[in-house]
């Protein structure tokens, strides 16, 4: 019998979350009743959004409940299939939750063709963070060639392709992240012109530097001050896209946004998004992402930590800005 | 000759206006030139913008500069024209300033229909603010039949259009205003379903009482912490129009807006604006509003004071939420 491993949820963090909040649980593993498929996870995906389910105030969906597994999508392979549109062998995304090994209806998983591009591509650039900053660029930023785009958190999993469709799309791409190396980083090897450190102390005036026509479309995954001192740079009926505000998931009280008269006196529009509002435009995302994959317009890089055991470590060092590309655990 | 008076620019404000901001100067009325029009103002509209003009920092078009005529526009009546599209005793709006004669091109001239409804109201909501109301609910609120529409300064003069265009258009019309006489006005006179008392001590409970099925659109007027609480209570996908923050204004430091989680947990739409922006629409609003107005949807209210010296003590009162109605000053 497979041995199975699950991180369950242990308690609710109160401001940062520590490795005392989960809790690694061993049991075996599943089998597929009928219509279901056990899939064995190779990647687990750690992303933001997950500290919003270690909590019971009102979110998108439900939180995660205390003895329950961790959320979380995973890739991997099929190793039973009880479901006519799955065999062995295939290659798939699910949400499967923090854990080896996971038995779900067939209609939750989605087949990928790893032919054409790492599997675990298929978490970031080619998955869910890819498909957010396509719908949050195309739907809300909507950028013109020649405009600039800003966006935060310029290297990590949704930044970094925020910024590769901007110049795909003829604008100016500008980054804000944090030190040396990610701003270097954003503007090397993915092509950024320009990449603002926000820990080098003056976000301001290195950004107006970098924006010398003002910013178009300003992409928000921190909120708090960046977005503050953003919105002084913004140009007349420009977009933000509120895609996520990290810095305020672990504070114990919210950042007070001051600038409003900016979107006022500019004439802003500024969205709240959540990528599962497009979910029957996926296909147009999956293939636009992957045809510029494909090309080599799209690069990525992936923060990785091997073993299940790390994932508690992993989420809490994304929270903290400590990883340098997507988040994953290699599960096998 | 006719004697001329004006009010001035005497210095910037530091915090609110104080009467020592202004300088009344007297002058013998100006002549038309050719192409121009020499109006005698009968009306003076006292508006929120205004503090925003008594300023140097950037915002829709230029401040008022020291020893300039404070900007504002009037109603009232051709004494004199050298343009082929004005006659003596056409009335008119102008954007003339603080100011009882005033010669300007005849093209910044908009002749109106005093039959149909009084002069005065074409600086109210058949003016200015009643387009604002409009655009703002048509463009951005975009209410359907149904929604619950709030908005803030209700029994201003934009606030009060904005609630009855709710109604007009089959939606809840929930107030917020500063005292029972105030709320007690909107729901009465205007036919709003519900408008809390801010200054009542409760205004989360008392605007989650009166929206049952939360808030699908809020048009905003004065932001700080009144948007900060009508934040907890939109819905999924609602709209927000941010056209004025009069709370702010006045500030020696803008409030900060905490609940931005609002924003992207409930994918709101948020936007700002100015009624300039749809110039070429101002038809469709005054036609819709005047029709209004004639089949008594429209209801309005006046604040008058009588006399050019108050005009400074009237746009003081009305930064400080005294006036009652749509703020004037009687020129004669």
């Amino acid at each position: 019998m497979t041995a199975n491993k699950a991180w369950t949820l242990a308690s609710y963090p109160s401001g940062w979350v520590t490795e005392a909040n989960f809790r690694l649980i061993e049991s075996p593993a599943p089998s597929p009743k009928d219509g279901e498929v056990l899939v064995k996870n190779l990647w687990l995906s750690l992303d933001p959004y997950m500290r919003g389910r270690m909590s019971q105030q009102k979110s998108y969906v439900k939180g995660v409940e205390v003895g329950e597994v961790m959320t979380g999508e995973t890739a991997g392979e099929v190793v039973e299939s009880r479901h006519a549109g799955f065999k062995a062998g295939d290659k798939v995304t699910a949400p499967s939750g923090w854990q080896l090994y996971c038995c779900l209806k067939g209609e939750l998983l989605t087949k990928v063709d790893a032919s054409k591009a790492p599997l675990s591509y298929f978490l970031g650039c080619l998955g869910m963070p890819g498909r957010t900053a396509y719908f949050g660029m195309k739907e809300i930023c909507a950028p013109k060639p020649g405009d600039t785009v800003v966006v935060s958190a310029a290297s990590g999993a949704v930044g970094s392709v925020v910024g590769q469709l901007a110049k795909a799309w003829g604008c100016r791409a500008v980054g804000i992240a944090g030190g040396k190396e990610k701003c270097g980083y954003a503007v090397k090897e993915l092509g950024f012109d320009a990449c603002v450190d926000y820990k080098a102390g003056n976000l301001f005036d290195g950004l107006k530097a970098a924006c010398p026509n003002g910013v178009d479309a300003y992409f928000e995954n921190v909120g708090g001050e960046i977005l503050d001192t953003v919105l002084r740079l913004m140009n007349l009926r420009s977009r933000i896209t509120i895609c996520g505000l990290i810095s305020d998931y672990n504070a114990a009280e919210p950042y007070g946004v001051k600038m409003f008269r900016s979107i006022l006196v500019n004439r802003i529009k500024m969205q709240g998004m959540i990528v599962f509002d497009w979910f029957e435009r996926y296909p147009e995302a999956n293939q636009a992402l992957l045809e510029l994959v494909v090309a080599g317009k799209l690069k990525y890089r992936e923060s990785v930590l091997e073993g299940i055991e790390n994932a508690p470590k992993g989420l809490i060092g994304l929270l903290k800005g400590q990883n340098f590309g997507k988040q994953l655990i290699k599960l096998a």
